[in-house]
């Protein structure tokens, strides 16, 4: 399953992480057989693939998506060839367990099952799968999927862990291999704890939330684009690096920990975060805010393509 | 104290922050007048000068620096015209609020005093400087301050902040102020509720050091890069936003930020953390790395221009 292969993908799931999926598949040349349990949503998924499709042109310079496309009409159809089933339904345990047994029983044994999951955890899925248990992945992409590089992957067969690394870098993915599943994997970790901090500064007055937004924008989450936070403390420590900043300034980093926040999500603090963000969106709609974030996002991963830190 | 007016601006202290601002000041057309207490400080601020002025002229499509500069050889002389004193000595009180005496005895009765402290706060700073208190002003840049956009301001009285204010726009700088000054302002305290989970994950083995940089870098960071942390969970509600997204997930956030770690720099971190950072430098020197970042900050720098979400 190299990069250069035409894999048979089962799409499971037509939301917006499904569509998202099924554009990037096509567009790196893998046929896409969607499915979802929903009339509406499998009627819809052609055209809503179309947006992103176009992303994907303008990221690639134009290059068109190459692979087929088709719905089927049941689960059992849509991954009897498929090489890899990509799930993206509702984050319930029950719900994925229920799907994977159907999903084992159809789909070819050789199939490696990869969940989209953002809060469940691979043990947790696979506890009831017993011997199929080693062909179950999470492979947690960022939202958007086909814009955002970053795949965060676990598995506990490390051949099977292997050729899943191999199909999503042949889909541009930088793969990011957990060695323990944890809840968040490692991206959603870092986005709640900062956004905790992010929260006690709004509800403690320190800043508004669009001046949180704006610092985090300009200041870290910028530096954070090119090099990360272990890598920033690293070139902050001068020329000793890590060991120098950990011998002089990591007592100074634990007392900082120990005056961060632990906010609660009160009536009152939930108030001001919408009344902010209000303040923050001027009345621009969800679908204009992501209109522009996702043509800066394109702006940026141009501007990087070919530098790396 | 307009963009358009050429200031006369006394830099105190020429270590890695004050060579950085003055290029930043000099390229865009304002007068910088250094001091440093060391000789070498002062002897090498023109040549370290250089390379931060054309990193500017290749952001800025090559337009030159017009601003003068030159050596001072005491405090006094170096402030006695300044409009803005721009303060980078060490991060000790009692070293800031002596040399806030002198430049109070020499500079200009309206000159603003300001600080790029990153670790000390306004009220502390301020608070033996009786009546001058008001014209002291935390303005702190994220490094490295000619090419990080963000400038976080506090000051007590309202009037100087907005004219410090104007001046920083004027220096193409993302300005935020905060409300209440704050230790680790706003950037800061963000940076290390993240960095605190970084080190979490490392101790507990789910990831290595460069794996949870990668995973940062090309998810969240690249994400906060263009929306901050409250916009994307407004956009993760759907259409409901902000509200929808508090109703739906508020309780299943307070649940991930209880599971969130409280790691300790014991010696067995940190040499987790020196050796994740030895492996994921592959023998670069610092040199190399800050080269390899800032062009890559360069490049996203030029594609941000003109967009904004």
């Amino acid at each position: 399953m190299s990069a250069l292969e035409r894999a048979s993908v089962a799409v499971i799931g037509c939301g917006l992480i499904g569509i998202s999926w099924a554009a990037l598949l096509r567009f790196h040349g893998h046929d896409v057989i969607a499915w979802d349990p929903s009339d509406a949503a499998r009627e819809n998924m052609a055209e809503a693939m179309e947006h992103p499709l176009a992303q994907l042109r303008e990221l690639g310079g134009g290059q068109t998506a190459t692979g087929r496309f088709s719905i089927a009409p049941t689960l059992q159809q849509a991954v009897r060839t498929a090489q890899i089933v990509q799930e993206n339904g509702p984050e319930r345990l029950e719900v994925k367990r229920a799907l994977y047994r159907d999903i084992f029983a159809a789909a070819p044994t050789d199939a490696i099952i990869s969940s989209s999951t953002s809060s469940l955890i691979w043990r947790d899925l696979a506890a009831e799968a017993g011997t199929d248990a080693r062909r179950i992945v999470t492979a947690h992409p960022f939202n958007p999927p086909h814009l955002m590089p970053l795949v965060e992957l676990f598995a506990a067969d490390d051949a099977v862990r292997q050729r899943a690394a191999a199909f999503y870098r042949g889909l541009g993915r930088e793969v990011v291999s957990l060695r323990k599943d944890a809840v968040g994997h490692i991206a959603n970790r870092l986005a709640s704890a900062l956004w905790r901090e992010a929260v006690h500064i709004v509800a403690e007055g320190i800043a508004d939330v669009e001046d949180v937004d704006r610092a985090l924008v300009h200041g870290p989450g910028l530096r954070w684009s090119v090099v990360g936070a272990h890598m920033g403390y690293h070139l902050g420590g001068g020329a000793g690096g890590m060991a120098h900043y950990l011998d002089h300034l990591g007592a100074s980093q634990e007392r900082r920990w120990a005056s961060l926040g632990q906010p609660a999500l009160t009536e009152a603090v939930k108030e001001k975060l919408i009344a902010g963000i209000g303040a923050e969106t001027r009345g621009r709609s969800i679908q204009d805010l992501e209109t522009a974030r996702d043509a800066q996002l394109i702006a940026i991963l141009k501007a990087k393509g070919g530098l790396d830190v």
